[in-house]
């Protein structure tokens, strides 16, 4: 089942290959669109109008306002010190915090890009291709590089 | 229909998993290889004798010339200012402008490299795994890092 | 067949959607799970509690060992200097030196993260999101970046 039954999805929500995507208990905005071979974790929250394109990763904690594109291979987080096993068994939910990210309304994520967790993407931001998002991105404003670093203040803030 | 009826393959195109790519609209040159999980967008022609490496994804405007390496994970981008919305509908092609990107013939793009728009990567290139190009990259040039930079300029230029 | 016949599975593997990976050739250790969108390529080895993360590549000549994580969208490589083809005809394996990678046990391998060959990444070993590895990463450290540097030498080595 690539889109899981709990998934809740608005109208007009287009996802041209429901086969090719694994989604689960998440929820997805009027007239946002889906790419191929993405995946979108229990508890993400997707807006109206945005753009998710292939190849991307939204993880359990990721919440995505109105209009915000997500390029393609984006990978989010929500552990800081990511570890497969505890005590000679695999992790379980119980033995990790998540930290929760926030790419707030009109922003865009380029293709490449890693956003690490516990961070927000302000309004009408701009994350360069490639980019690995390690703090606060305020709003308006263009960042890029490893890691992300202020390129561009815009005087009228978010789009 | 992960390969759609319009995509145009020569002779001799391999694609081991047709079921786990996303085709459309392109034209793919004699003896190709295209791994899982790839998707290439309308409008892109690739060449002869080219391997395009699994979770590749390679947007319209992009050229491949022949016997180019594509590694895996590469993106290709064809807007430099990527937004979901306008006036508070999705974007469409008018929003937009396209710019295009070549790759020419003999180059590599190693693995997990992102190739900002309007560059194009000279014959024999190699890019490194991992690098962000934002400028052209010149015949037989190897280049490395976010941004790319160059590494290496071979005196008998393109292989 | 995205899980081939040659793919030998230890008792407690989980792979929540078998035709939406891509396996082949490889064998995987106990009660390790695999993600979506995943391609394993033949003579991988995988050891035992391991996390393989959605959209990840992991090739020839790579081992993992015990109860290591692999984040999403990290990409392996073998092949120092990938080409397409070689006197006007595909690469074969004659073609080219296949260079191997171990990932030691207990580490953790960030989302994102290109693992260049002929390294190895030490026990218990943390590497951060986005990095790109090019040298061996010492048991116990924390390394980031491009190309990754060392962050953080923990005392006491590998958990």
């Amino acid at each position: 089942m690539p889109i899981a039954p709990d998934v809740v999805l608005a109208d007009g929500v287009a996802i041209p290959h429901p086969s090719l995507v694994n989604l689960y208990g998440c929820r997805i905005g009027p007239d946002t669109k889906v790419g191929t071979f993405v995946e979108i974790q229990r508890g993400v929250e997707i807006g109206a109008r945005c753009k998710i394109s292939s190849h991307s990763f939204l993880c359990e904690g990721v919440t995505i306002e109105d209009e915000v594109f997500v390029g393609h291979g984006v990978m989010f987080i929500n552990d800081r010190h990511p570890r497969a096993a505890k005590d000679g068994r695999l992790q379980t939910a119980e033995d990790w915090t998540m930290e929760t990210t926030r790419i707030c309304r009109g922003a865009s994520v380029g293709s490449g890009a890693v956003i690490l967790c516990g961070v927000t993407v302000g309004a009408g931001a701009l994350v360069g291709a490639g980019a690995v998002v390690t703090e606060d991105v305020p709003p308006g404003t263009t960042v890029a590089g490893v890691p992300a670093r202020t390129m561009l203040r815009r005087i009228a803030g978010a789009s």
